[in-house]
């Protein structure tokens, strides 16, 4: 694209920087924002920078917080022995929306992905180590996406923890509530018929 | 979404702003950003900071330049006395990319839409009229998108500017070149048999 500005350019090519973002989505919105208040931008990119310089993790579980202990692991109400595992902040904010749990969580910070040359070394993997052998934890729950990456994550971890003396488990996995049968890839349906429940451990609470 | 951090959800507020981004969107490019360096989201925050506060306008043509007069409207090589009135920047750069246009532009930055509250009082309409004052123009062309608001702004531009002595034109509406005629919409189809036109002036150069 021939821009008329330099200024122009540069923040188009910024903006396409971010993911699911090319040059013309770029182009909208930075003639959005050029249509604001100097005030409104100001605050935009005042946010964002403010953002990735004051940003914390919590030191225990590692997501996201406004403290040095976030709110979940402060919590005494909270069960301390029973951590879920997952990906990232958007996946404790879905697991915290079910208000079905009662625990805590550890945040990985990503999924190990060779093509992406993501390690467990890049992941909060040890930190998860030194914190069972710390603390008295009886149960670790994975909590990770149904993919090639959550499951390659998954294999690894059980072999890192496997010789704790805690029940290992994954949240289960199947026909999601509401499916209906035919629109359900064989994959599902095959291992949901494999893992069958008994009828009684069916229904939902 | 409840957030575990008030900085984040202030980001993610942000970000929800822009069109076309809802709050899971704007949650993904905030995560995206805080997996990023210091320096890059800092380059990131700061050159639309610096786009909003220290962008210009062409003095002329009301395009976005870095320029006090575009480089379009300074250039001799360009025909001063053909002025194409477009909505929009975006519209500058399709026109140019066609490499058939060798006049001057004139930016309205908008089209007339009562809807959203945009009066021809919002637009560089005054500018233009003013620059056709001055200016020895002896072509208008719109160069408007075919929708209600371009059209509205079409009728109204027309009127104000008829009683000047120069050929006022629009691009030609039809069927795309490539375009399938039983795909062709009716309105499309019907309008291009009514403006039908000699066989010699149908073919491209």
């Amino acid at each position: 694209m021939n821009f008329s500005s330099k200024l122009l350019e540069n923040a188009v090519a910024e903006f396409a920087k971010l993911p699911g973002v090319g040059q013309k989505t770029a182009l909208r919105l930075v003639l959005h924002l050029l249509k604001q208040d100097k005030a409104e931008v100001e605050r935009f990119s005042s946010t964002v920078s403010k953002l990735r310089n004051e940003i914390q993790f919590c030191a225990i579980c590692h997501n996201i917080s406004d403290q040095k202990v976030c709110e979940i692991c402060a919590s005494p109400k909270r069960d301390q022995s029973l951590i879920c595992v997952v990906e990232d902040t958007r996946d404790v904010m879905a697991v915290e929306n079910t208000n079905q749990y009662n625990g805590v969580y550890h945040v990985l910070g990503g999924l190990i992905s060779p093509m992406d040359g993501v390690g467990p070394s890049d992941l909060e993997v040890d930190t998860l180590v030194e914190r069972l052998n710390k603390n008295e934890a009886k149960e670790v729950i994975f909590a990770l996406s149904a993919t090639m990456e959550g499951d390659t994550t998954l294999f690894y971890l059980h072999k890192r923890l496997k010789h704790f003396n805690i029940n290992i488990s994954t949240i289960a996995r199947g026909i999601a509530f509401g499916g209906e049968l035919e629109y359900v890839d064989e994959i599902t349906l095959g291992r949901s018929i494999a893992t069958r429940v008994p009828y009684e451990n069916s229904l939902s609470r």
